[in-house]
């Protein structure tokens, strides 16, 4: 009844009558005051005026199963649902449940995660209610060398995501972030699991700094968050909804070639660091040179000041650009 | 005090008085007695005879952590061990070791596999006590793309190691059993874990069908047991260690270059289905062609009968040799 209570407050313009839910719902006055009460206990903000009835505040944040279930709209991301008020990190929890037998489309979300993971084993800050983290899980049956590409179909995601729901045009450093104005405010970890030449399963693991209010002394050059960029907090349910949404007509086009050759250009349009110099941290030693965009296999095409082209994988590489964040 | 008693036993041409033991080892009669019969418990078969004293029989087959690293010699392979009675798979219990942060080099060994798995997630058949069911964590630092190679180094260490031990001559049935007179001796497993282009962990799993004395009807053609093919049991700590110590080298050799320039001669030699007429089981569909051992990256090259040579990655297909199983 909750859930349904959320549903005709959010459909509302304006009040809705406590007598008028009582009636359509077939319930008591207290069943519908207990309702609200959990509902606002979740996160909601409402209004209860006498002769009035009840008004959901359009600034409500929820990250509640209730709330992302009303929010996605897809066929398969998000479909199944994990919503943890604290976890040790999205990543992990979400690789627990793929090898519990999580379906195909399970997204794990939680509101603050204590040991969130960054590239390479670093600490992901994830402060309290005001971000998105989140990891998705996929059982796709191609084989486990097209999977980087997953890191690279969630950061278009994101980018249309945001695009979507706020209006904010981000960009992307390839291959694990989404910057804004030149600061970070997305990071990507796709993680995997195989046996023999099968993927079992992948996790994508995404932190999108929502509605932090704030950066520790050390960070402020480096990160950033949507709410600080425009000024004004995000809906983070829709968010998510919003990145899950196109994720899947990503995906799905992916799949068509398992690879980026209907994509790149797309992808490349919104490359932070395309026509700019790079320094390449190979394992032979740092080079440098000018990025000129992913090829169809993913992989950043880089041109050295002797006119060759190199593509950089991933995995050999960091790549550091005009920005100091690596 | 037990593990120098074992070992005193085990140097002993035929018997060693218990007063030479009080002696050497400074405990009481009774101390040695109570550490015979914890031996005798782990399943060493020791005869006490008045006058003469203790003497280990040579037939004594035990898989226990004090036996195997008396045996286990090299510098990294099976130095961490999990020795464990029972066990749903030593993969998967690998699998939970390397998430809490095993070492490189952990063995996980088991007299008994409860849920055994093989390729495909079919049932792997693993009865208590007769075969050897392990599974060796590897945390290499080299890129995804590499690992399916290791299933072809395990295969080959298994085929050498089962010689050292026993002076059979297995052959390799590319990429993943062993077989001996035309049946299946042993399964490997490999499972992998990564983020981004990183390996967290691999997994290998072997399952050796060493004193197993007979087959149910339905597995009678397909699968054999190195005591059904030599009438002699094998000592499975002693042939363990054997297939640990070669894999050392072969896993080092494999390291120089990354592909098997340097092993792929030995390992043709091997292959039982070398020149052969083999099936491609392709997703497209099954087609025929003489099986040419594989290449440097570890593919089986396929000529089809217009000459042509295609490379067959293990991933996407299965190859059907002369031989019933698959």
């Amino acid at each position: 009844m909750k859930k349904e209570i959320l549903k005709r407050l959010k459909e509302a313009e304006g009040y809705v009558s406590g007598q008028e839910l009582c009636d359509s719902l077939g319930v008591s006055r207290t069943a519908v005051w207990k309702a609200v009460r959990l509902l606002e206990e979740e996160g909601y903000r409402i209004q209860a005026v006498r002769n009035k009835g009840y008004r959901l505040s359009t600034d409500s944040d929820v990250l509640s199963v209730d709330e992302l279930s009303q929010e996605i709209c897809g066929s398969w991301a998000g479909k199944h649902l994990v919503v943890l008020k604290t976890v040790d990190s999205t990543n992990l929890e979400a690789r627990r449940q793929a090898e519990d037998g999580a379906p195909h489309g399970t997204l794990v979300l939680a509101e603050n995660q204590t040991a969130g993971k960054g590239r390479r084993g670093r600490f992901w800050e994830s402060p309290e209610g005001t971000g998105i983290w989140m990891s998705l899980l996929l059982r796709p049956d191609f084989e486990p060398v097209h999977a980087s590409m997953l890191t690279l179909l969630a950061a278009m995601a994101v980018v249309k995501g945001i695009r979507q729901a706020t209006g904010l045009s981000c960009q992307i450093k390839w291959p694990n972030d989404i910057v804004l104005n030149g600061k970070k405010i997305c990071g990507i970890l796709t993680e995997m699991s195989t046996e023999e030449d099968c993927i079992r399963y992948v996790v994508v693991g995404i932190g999108i700094n929502a509605n932090l209010e704030g950066f520790p002394e050390e960070l402020k050059e480096k990160g950033t968050s949507l709410l600080l960029e425009s000024g004004k907090p995000v809906r983070r349910a829709k968010l998510a909804a919003a990145v899950l949404s196109v994720w899947e007509d990503y995906y799905e086009e992916f799949l068509k070639t398992l690879d980026f050759s209907s994509l790149m250009e797309e992808y490349n349009e919104h490359l932070v660091n395309r026509d700019r110099q790079v320094t390449v941290l190979a394992p032979g030693g740092a080079w440098q040179g000018i990025s000129m965009g992913i090829n169809r296999e993913g992989e950043l095409l880089v041109r050295r000041t002797d006119g060759t082209v190199e593509a950089v994988m991933s995995g050999e590489v960091s790549v550091r650009g005009v920005y100091g964040y690596v």
